[in-house]
């Protein structure tokens, strides 16, 4: 009965009935044989959320798949969710923080009301991905998933009400002025921190597919007045210096592309296993997508006199208002022919999914390079200098290059190689997540993630085993967009059902692997010991993660 | 006194010396102490290669490294090599086929000599290459190898002639009138085919980085009168069809660019070792090198009025004046960008390193495709059709293309793979060969080959490796043209020098990898295993062979 027991809740999770579900209180089978088929009819009472009751019966046939499902009652009542309750106590932003795992219990908050949600992970549609609001606001993550946006979930949020959040705490924030980073903007909650000055986070892979942008600083975010925003271009051997504020930016001809945006370090955390590397300990999330709007470089390049035959002039510098320490500016490059060129789709952006860029993200003007590392697309830019040389910056010269294996701190020479743009096929599996406890749906197993190649190439294939190898599964394609190599800039989101063979028993552990393939038919290697570097870039090996199969 | 023996014949074989090098007559050695140093002082005498003898003195200190030689006394005699001699036996072609082993003896023939090369082959400069013209003729080689063209050699090869080649045997020929294959051109003795008809060949490793170009023909190679070749030109959606004459397109604006062209089965007979694959069963030389000059496609197709902004169009195809059986032509297209794009760099080329294409590579016309896969450089071209799809042809529609290793002939469908254009990063060792047995030089093994990468991506670091990856050896570029990415279409030629740690014995096995980093910083997968595919193409993981060390 406990195997038939779950699947009805599992499958009332995923019915168009989640949103009514709130406990099970009563349960009956009674088994039958029919037309050469035996079935279980399945009596089910679910306490209703708001009031009274649901009764569902289901069928089960012999394969336990479920055949029909019939009989809904239901009483609806007007729920204001989140509202101010008298007969509730009240507790602080602190009160409600230290209630962040089932030991404390977990609480969250919603608009000025508290909730006990400890109980009801267990039966959350999104599964675990509720705990990421533990001790903390569940509103960013409503954002997010716009399901929550619904009647009925207010309904079953308000069944789990305890309590009222301190009025003062709603607007709490202090502001420190002698730091630095006094004037970083607010950051979502569900941005985990890989470093917080300059402010690095990471956000859940799982959170990841729903194109989400993690901001990725290199120092702290300036404050800029878009009155008062002039952008230098200069020529290196010419002395006109044109300039132009944000509203004559605006006024240039405006072009929109879609771009996945990746740091060098993404994944880097995989490549610290095989050995410490210098960097932050970046998971699979240092990568985002967007749709971004802006005038083409290109164009201002045109209108500074530069053209697409030039010959002695081979890069193009970008300088960002972000100061270091030492009072030097962030600074980076890349060649010419990207700038210049028609298919190259360099933008200087002033939108970000169709509002002013924020403040993370390079407000008012960041350089969209297209399929090159992130840390060429200049945030908060000032100055582009076309040179015949590359960027004399750090970040240019003694950074984002990628080394041999046996490359140590004692031999390494930064000029012996050359400056990360374009980056290699990745992939990485979002869902489910590394250590998982992992649920069959009908006897599949469901992973999800992203691929994406640098340079404009499209994601032709992605492969996924769990058997080492053995046996590869071809993913399906959730969301890719339609431009053609080489101007497909934006990432391919997968999805895949993998059968689960009968005889893995409850607990057992399973290995998933990914790979991707794109449409130069690179792939990524096998693993992290070859491509180990130590600045711990380009961490493009298989994606493996372990899960735990729950029967 | 053995190794010291075996060190000065080394050396002997590296050094100036080594044109007067015929066999050692006499030996004798001293040690001796001085300046805190041990010397050996070794006396050698040589038989010089034409008449007298050579006498050499060598000092050989501790680290067995030789600090000094002098003494040489020499006479010279004019030889004409390869001239009729009346003194000496008659031979037929048959006959000197026949001995291509040391057991039945090695000949060689050059003009009208021939030659027992028996006992020289251990002292040859080259090493075993030598055996490659084991029972044939030596001259293909010495076209090869411009280090022949000396008196000194000709002097050497003299001291073993045994006898004059028929004079029948020189111009023989046969031709089958019946056989679609009967006019075929002559191919170069050194090309070992992997199949002859078609003719599909590959050059030892040993002789691939010597900027020789192996053909790969799909079908019977045509035979085109060039005054009366005239290439079509024709616009889906438009009546009117331009036409050139060979003249014609020489008389257009010439270029000249030096591009690499792989068969998408290079290194096929690896993968097979996996599980089998269909398809010819190609080493690591089906690729080569070569200077094409030609028409831009991009002017040909504007003089026909297709324009960089064309949005229907979306593929050029090509057909080639080679047919099969059903009479259908070889066809394959490309996509517009490719063709029209300033830095695509497509020629329809007339010349292939300075003469007139050979017929084998497409006279006289065949488009070259930078950075794309052999099968779109049709060869004999006949017609260019601008086109909304892609060629029909069996090749690109139906071939050429990469699926998951779970793909078999049972379930695969060419419709979900996209067909090959650019290729993926690879490498391969040409010297030493797999299984061979190799000198070290000073302690060091001696390593070469070439890397490349499509989509005119440069090669940025080559990577060895004799220890499974626990040490990586950054290798030496020894040719690399200039042009940067996206627009570099040579390979380039690396070597390395490998310290030998002195642990490891004589006939000890060592297996070597290459792996290959472009400047997308894409690199090749580790094993063939995850990478497999039905038709055995893009076989890009690392390069490992094995080799016994000889002390």
């Amino acid at each position: 009965m406990n195997y038939i027991f779950n699947r009805v809740c599992r499958r009332l999770t995923y019915s168009k009935y989640s949103q009514h579900y709130r406990t099970l209180t009563e349960f009956s089978e009674q088994r039958y044989e029919k037309n050469d088929r035996s079935y279980v009819n399945v009596s089910i009472k679910l306490s209703y959320v708001t009031a009274g009751l649901i009764g569902c019966y289901f069928y089960v046939n012999k394969e336990q798949k479920f055949a029909y499902a019939a009989k809904l009652e239901k009483k609806n009542e007007a729920v204001i969710p989140g509202k101010f309750r008298n007969d509730l106590p009240t507790f602080s932003l602190e009160d409600i923080q230290k209630h962040n795992n089932s030991d404390a219990r977990i609480w969250v908050y919603y608009k000025e009301g508290v909730y006990d949600i400890t109980e009801f992970v267990e039966g959350h549609p999104g599964g675990e991905q509720i705990l990421m609001a533990a001790g903390g606001s569940v509103e960013p993550f409503w954002m997010i998933y716009g399901i929550h946006e619904n009647p009925h979930v207010y309904a079953i949020l308000e069944t789990l009400r305890i309590g009222n959040l301190k009025k003062e705490d709603l607007k709490s924030l202090v502001d420190d002025m002698d730091d630095p980073y006094a004037n970083e903007p607010r950051r979502h909650i569900a941005l985990k921190p890989a470093s917080k000055k300059p402010f690095n986070a990471e956000l859940s892979p799982l959170l990841l597919c729903e194109n989400f942008i993690t901001p990725k600083n290199h120092l702290p975010v300036p404050e800029v007045d878009p009155d008062n925003y002039e952008l230098e271009v200069e020529i290196e051997g010419k002395s006109r210096i044109l300039s132009f504020t944000l509203d004559e930016l605006k006024k240039l001809p405006k072009h929109t592309i879609t771009a996945t945006i990746m740091c060098a370090g993404n994944r880097r955390s995989e490549m610290t296993k095989v050995k410490a590397v210098k960097g932050l300990n970046w998971g699979p999330a240092a990568i985002g997508n967007a749709c971004w709007t802006g005038v083409k470089l290109r164009d201002i390049l045109k209108l500074a006199g530069v053209t697409e035959d030039e010959e002695n002039l081979k890069h193009v510098q970008f300088e960002g208002l972000d100061f270091d320490a030492t009072s030097k500016q962030y600074g980076a490059s890349i060649p010419l022919w990207k700038a210049i060129d028609n298919r190259g789709d360099v933008l200087l952006a002033y939108e970000m999914n169709g509002v002013p860029i924020p403040r993370d993200h390079g407000f008012p003007i960041r350089v969209i390079v297209p399929g090159v590392v992130g840390a060429r697309n200049v945030k908060w830019l000032s100055r582009i200098y076309v040179s015949v040389n590359e960027s004399p910056s750090h970040w240019q010269q003694n950074d984002y290059k990628g080394f041999s294996p046996s490359v140590d701190w004692d031999t390494v020479d930064y000029t012996k190689s050359p400056a990360i743009q374009e980056l290699p096929v990745i992939s990485a599996i979002c869902n489910p997540l590394d250590g998982q406890k992992v649920h069959l749906e009908e006897g599949y197993l469901k992973v999800k993630g992203y691929a994406w190649s640098g340079g404009g190439q499209r994601i032709v294939r992605v492969d996924v085993t769990i058997d080492g190898g053995k046996t590869w599964h071809v993913a399906n394609f959730d969301a890719q967009d339609s431009a053609v190599p080489p101007k497909h800039w934006a990432w391919t989101l997968w999805s895949l059902k993998i059968p689960i063979n009968e005889k893995i028993k409850d607990g057992e552990e399973l290995e998933i692997w990914v790979k991707a393939i794109d449409s130069c038919y690179n792939t990524q290697p096998e693993s992290f010991e070859n491509i180990w570097n130590l600045r711990g870039v380009l961490n493009n090996a298989y994606h493996r993660i372990k899960v735990n199969v729950c029967r």
